[in-house]
């Protein structure tokens, strides 16, 4: 294979995308947009500090079945459904729970809608392994 | 040039934007976000099934102008216009008729607008063309 | 560190995210989703034309941070709030200003919202630095 399409542990197979891709020798780690679920289950219905938290410990997952460190994260994207400002911090918490220090670029915008109305938000995600640190 | 443009056949030159460039010696490929036109005319209009199709055939125009396969494709973001839940098998149609069993990365959103109203539908990709299979 | 977090002169330094992470040795730039400030201060509050110019001159600050020039950046995403067409050649103004010819792929979809409501559009990018022009 071109790419290596990889299911992480604990986040249900989707049907119609793979979690994980990685390409370039494992080097380049693409992320599908990550929702509030536990092995397909929601997490959080209507409490943003939860989903973000779910979110982002996706993220975790996926990295970890890549072999990718959460600090090798160079890029977010993050879909907030009827976004309110009160949002941020309450997303940040997530972030941080995933990433510490880290801080990866990110571009964060308010969508008419996520694929299910029970998300809140949904976060894409680019990484790359490089040797050392 | 630091990076290739280039300009697939059956979909009309843009004034503002590439379809396609190409970097790191043609190995990534960076595709537009892509609309159901062909030769520049809507195809479609209010069926979402035929704009994915279209969609989905201009990706693979865009892939084959940049010498790379629909398989090499690590990332998908898709953006619906008044989304429904209903849209998702119409959607998944159109990325099956380019992908078949291939299921790269995605990320999908309802937005509020595309740049035309007649537009259903706008997904960009980026693929990474490597060695063997 | 296994990837460069880079803070551009003239943009002011979010708490939350980096606006300029290299990798791959400094050849791949992810640039966060820049908005309509000058070192922290709204600029051109409800006029397109100055809002476009002021993101692409910050997408602008943060390639020079990284050393990489705008005609190595092949991928925008362009978010825009209170979606209208009138808004295109305005947008396109900005765009001009920092990439003259160049015309980088890119997206362009209308969000229910952008982190502020000020702000009316939020753009994105990614270059790759290469050898030779």
């Amino acid at each position: 294979m071109p790419v290596s399409c990889i299911s992480p542990e604990g986040i249900s197979t989707p049907e119609t995308f793979t979690h994980v891709i990685t390409a370039t020798g494992g080097k380049t780690v693409f992320i599908a947009g990550q929702v509030a679920e536990d092995n397909g289950w929601l997490v959080g219905a209507g409490d943003m500090v939860a989903q973000s938290r779910q979110v982002f410990a996706n993220i975790g997952r996926c990295l970890k079945a890549a072999g990718a460190r959460p600090d090798q994260v160079t890029k977010l994207t993050i879909f907030v459904a009827n976004y309110k400002r009160d949002y941020l911090p309450q997303i940040e918490a997530g972030r941080v729970s995933l990433f510490g220090d880290h801080k990866p670029t990110d571009t964060l915008v308010g969508v008419a809608a996520l694929s299910h109305s029970d998300y809140m938000l949904e976060v894409d995600a680019i990484a790359v392994v490089e040797e050392g640190r």
